[in-house]
């Protein structure tokens, strides 16, 4: 054994320099263990809350419905929406002042953001999950960006009439690596297919009606049907017989009755269809309109206690849920979608702006905004389960939506 | 200035070991961070690809086709299937030794199996999530499992007559925290309640048929359809009326014609439904049977080049694809969902045993065991964009099945 040293003044320092050195090195370590244990997760059941007033997103997990992170720096995020990536990890947030966002859900941070217009209203994620593309109120176009860095790989300029621009509203993704969308001005639809990214193949409609307000798919990615704010009707497209043309559903809709003002145009993009029936939220009426999907007629209406903004139906299609326009906008109406009747009206609180079912429709995510909160009920048993803060809520988008047709 | 201090033996071995020290935890610092860049991804795009003949699964990613981990011991594998936790990271495989495994997808690990039974043939994930239930053979029954530790919560025998044991098949979920199941040699389905874990409520319905050999649901949960291999026809239930009972469809669709030896029972569980149409195998007979869904009629059928096995609709419903029973089993053929027309037949190769379409339809995966390959084919162009090598590849099971009832 070798004798011991005595322990000089410069012996001390340099061991504690070394102990010091091991010490730091102990802490990076761990940090890095429990900031890997808490990233290291499956992303199938995030969502993220938009929060309106903060220009931020909350992420969230549905599994034991709780809050695990938080972003900001999103800009104007009244009336957002967003989509996500094929894997689950990235959301894609469109803001209404025309900025799109790319945040990592894992690590909660905004990965690019880039402002891309003026003004816009949603956007979509092509089949592949390879192109982002979003809806421009000003100027009124379509741009199509690279999903890894935002890049620009297309601009479409709503061009109509005599150099006149349309604003864009009701863009979808849809098979065939296309996206469709409707002029609200100039009262068409158009078809882009982007196979080749740098060629989009543009098909225009036109004559559709007058100012279509939104757009939906069916689940199925077959039928595009854009909702007319000009007039009571709606109009159909068959993407898999484009030939074919625009048709006119649902003529005279709200006819001999006196339609209301309306004080928030309802959505179309959260619609219902539950077996061989599609709901729709009638413009400016208390009522949700039936439709039989085969032949695409009114086959039923469903007298409801205010303007219908979203009506969408529970997974299974077996419940359909309603949520109104101010001032009713306090109130759900839960319809049986068999018998037509409804079976609940809930009342969570002021300004319930948004709802989202989870995946399989045991449970579903309701935004209060007036309350600060989210609300997560029971879908059988129609109570509520969780309470969680939000401040002003609006959209919740859970991630199972990137492997939807049209979400 | 401190003074130098000459170097001693002791003092080096202490700045030695000092160094060794520092460089070890160096070392584990930067093994911690690059495992946890490896691992930190979304799980959205993740797949497992069963290897039957080495008890393993391969895990793959299907946005850059890439293979990303393998996980080996999970005991016999022919015939095995595998269900997703809702948030995607697990992976719970069914083997046909009664093994049920959990797979971690992002640490490429085994977590926990359990050795259930003596035989086994599928199984099922809860609604919620938090239940796996298990179809065995022998003993025949019902098991089921806490999703989280594999922990037994519930054992179900399937008694019927005097004492008798049936086989169990066609185990699904469906909305309501229900699984269905079928008894092949009592000829029953049994539908069981788990709202409350401890007390399974089950409804049994009696003579369905003879031999249900498979069972499948609708992709909204609402029915549930059980293939009779002992007759021809199927038996029918609407789990939204489950007082209206069982009722027999295509009764007799191999009237007249001569059935075939069976090499291989066809599969219902990917089977598909394309608008208001359903698509199934025949057995025995070299024919795809169409249905209205509406009605459940019979009305057509597609002459194909072998015994069908497993018959699946692109996610969009446009088309069809099939795969054979030895000896045809080198092909796929692929029907027009509205023509009903065969407008390709494709040759992997021998043993062409599942196809799982990516979950918006761009892509669809292909094992083909004898080639020890599986393909990834463009939907639309049809043409083959990637081949990954496997060992006997056989089911392969994407993480977008946590986020679909009945799968």
């Amino acid at each position: 054994m070798p004798g011991k040293r005595p322990i000089t003044p410069e012996l001390r320092t340099e061991l504690k320099t070394g102990a010091f050195v091991i010490l730091l090195l102990a802490a990076m370590l761990s940090a890095t263990l429990a900031s890997a244990s808490t990233l290291l997760r499956g992303t199938g059941d995030l969502a993220i809350i938009i929060e309106r007033a903060s220009g931020a997103v909350q992420i969230v997990e549905t599994t034991g419905n709780t809050r695990i992170g938080r972003v900001a720096g999103l800009g104007d995020l009244s009336h957002a929406s967003a989509v996500f990536s094929r894997d689950g990890r990235y959301a894609y947030v469109f803001g209404r002042d025309g900025g799109l966002s790319k945040v990592d859900l894992l690590e909660a941070k905004l990965v690019t953001r880039v402002l891309q217009s003026g003004n816009s209203i949603g956007g979509a994620i092509s089949q592949d999950g390879r192109l982002v593309a979003v809806s421009n109120y000003q100027p009124g176009g379509v741009k199509i960006f690279d999903a890894a860095d935002l890049s620009l790989v297309a601009d479409i300029p709503a061009e109509y009439g005599d150099g006149l621009r349309s604003k864009v509203i009701g863009l979808v993704d849809a098979p065939g690596q296309r996206f469709v969308f409707s002029l609200w001005d100039a009262g068409e639809t158009w078809v882009v297919e982007m196979r080749d990214p740098a060629k989009p193949v543009i098909r225009k409609f036109k004559d559709i009606g007058r100012n279509p307000y939104d757009g939906l798919i069916t689940p199925d990615g077959r039928f595009y049907i854009a909702g007319l704010f000009g007039e009571d009707g709606m109009a159909l497209l068959d993407l898999w017989h484009l030939d074919k043309g625009v048709e006119r559903i649902l003529p005279g809709y709200g006819k001999g009755e006196q339609a209301l003002p309306v004080y928030k145009m309802p959505h179309l993009e959260g619609w219902a269809v539950a077996g061989d029936r599609a709901f729709v939220p009638a413009v400016g009426h208390h009522e949700v309109l039936v439709m039989d999907t085969k032949t695409w007629r009114e086959v039923g209406r469903i007298p409801v206690q205010g303007q219908p903004v979203f009506v969408m139906a529970r997974p299974d299609g077996r419940q359909i849920w309603v949520n109104f326009a101010f001032p009713r906008n306090d109130k759900i109406q839960v319809i049986d979608s068999e018998s037509l009747t409804i079976i609940r009206t809930l009342t969570p609180g002021k300004g319930v702006l948004h709802m989202e079912f989870e995946p399989r429709g045991e449970e579903v995510w309701v935004s209060v905004r007036d309350a600060d909160q989210v609300h997560v009920y029971d879908t059988a048993s129609l109570e509520r389960r969780t309470v969680l803060p939000a401040h002003k809520p609006s959209g919740i988008f859970m991630t199972a939506r990137a492997h939807r047709i049209g979400l």
